[in-house]
């Protein structure tokens, strides 16, 4: 486990009430659906971007555990089963698996809220209005407008066949909303950048976001259960429109470089700052898992 | 409808993307869950708690408003098959019977983060630290620690004998933490309080929301399905402990009664100020729905 992981995981383990606090299977149940799994790219990417603006870490901690734990509430509810009843995830039986449905559901509803609590009772920002937007980001991000919209314009493509523009509108929402938080808001803990500037990382974080999703659907078609650590396979036995379902394997793959020099090409600008972000890209695009 | 009501209908109506936003089925099951039903309790006490501070009431529309979504999404969550498995609610078939499971799931999983975002968005205090202050308590009062964790104290009470302390803990989380946050975001919308006047709020908070657990379990019991626009009776039909399984009928009564007391006792010392909040308690004792 690198460095910035280890990190997390113990400042998720902080931020998280502890197993014997009252209520204890709730808390043990958030508990199990937050720590120990995960590649934590999102928290990843937020310390990259607050790199470029020499963020102190102790902040970037702060929002990239927020972000971290809007994720896992989305996966806790995302694999229930009036989702998509899924029984494996990170490698682990899914939350309402080793718990139960009513567990699950709660654990995902107050993991939500304690992002917004953690990110509102730690300075990570300069100004409290700053800060306050920060707040905003992260709501917009999680919303109907941002990642719960995604997961719902998701359940409506089921079955259905999707033009390569309405596929990444979807992702755009589903997973993108929450990966341009990370970003965003890693960065905003440091010094500001100027609107030409925020429009580029914004632009990387796009475009990683839609990498991410690209080699998902790759790898979901191409990799086994064992390795992905959770069920593989299930795009197409769900009827879901993917990368792959609507180019083909190759150009998927094809797609997913392109991305990759697209966040590339758009780092440029910031010179060395930026190189974590740019070594992030290659990362998410050749990963195996 | 009261004028109050009728302000929060507008101000509901405006916070909510409109139902032909994309995704327009979510926003259609966001609006359905939020609009047009309650009693507004809560909101009803933070304008009455804003009067003590002279509070402008165009913030205390925002926070009532927040506090609404929130208490919303959890009735949405709480219906849901895998919980209270309920049809009927406000009088309206439930949401996930309205729509579907998934969507009234993602229907609450989306009207939490807009109740932070409405409370991130607009300004609600003096001062940009008052206002990440109040985010905290809106956070903390929906939380494990909180609301949410009242919902998992109250599945794992299910077919137990519960004693009245145990009771009492199980409401001051599931639905007094939302009450008092509605009562002391209502008065930070206003002039400070000092921490005794605080302490007193607090206590009134704290009393008119076991009143209001208290009368409902007498209802539950007591009226009928029409008249109160969601199922009658289901707390024992559940085997849930109440208030009148636990007392009977005759000591719930009285039991409401002291509190009703007890919560005009703690007023006292406001005056005029607290005439409304004053006649919430009664309100809530002496309502028959």
């Amino acid at each position: 486990m690198g460095t910035i992981q280890a990190r997390m995981e113990a400042a998720l383990q902080r931020f998280l009430p502890a197993s014997e606090t009252v209520p204890e299977r709730l808390h043990r149940a958030m508990r199990y659906a937050v720590l120990g799994g995960g590649k934590r790219v999102r928290p990843l990417l937020a310390f990259a971007a607050g790199e470029l603006t020499e963020a102190d870490p102790a902040r970037v901690e702060v929002v990239a555990a927020a972000v971290e734990m809007i994720h896992a509430y989305s996966l806790v509810h995302d694999d229930l089963p009036c989702m998509d009843n899924d029984v494996l995830r990170r490698g682990k039986r899914t939350c309402h698996v080793e718990f139960d449905e009513a567990t699950a559901l709660l654990a995902g509803d107050a993991l939500q809220p304690l992002a917004f609590q953690i990110l509102a009772e730690h300075v990570v920002a300069d100004r409290p209005d700053a800060q306050i937007e920060m707040l905003k980001i992260l709501a917009v991000a999680s919303g109907s407008r941002g990642m719960a919209g995604g997961q719902a314009i998701d359940l409506a493509c089921v079955g259905k066949r999707l033009s390569l523009p309405e596929l990444e509108f979807m992702h755009i929402h589903k997973t993108g909303a929450l990966i341009r938080a990370a970003v965003v808001l890693g960065a905003r803990c440091g010094h500001g950048l100027d609107a030409k500037q925020l429009g580029r990382l914004e632009h990387y974080a796009k475009t990683v976001g839609l990498a991410f999703q690209v080699v998902d659907d790759v790898l979901d078609c191409d990799a086994s259960t064992a390795t992905l650590g959770k069920t593989a396979g299930k795009d197409a036995a769900h009827e879901k429109p993917t990368y792959v379902s609507i180019l083909g394997l190759a150009d998927a793959r094809a797609l997913a470089e392109e991305l990759r020099a697209e966040a590339h090409a758009a780092l440029s600008s910031f010179g060395a700052t930026a190189v974590r972000l740019h070594d992030l890209a290659d990362f998410i695009v050749l990963r195996k898992f």
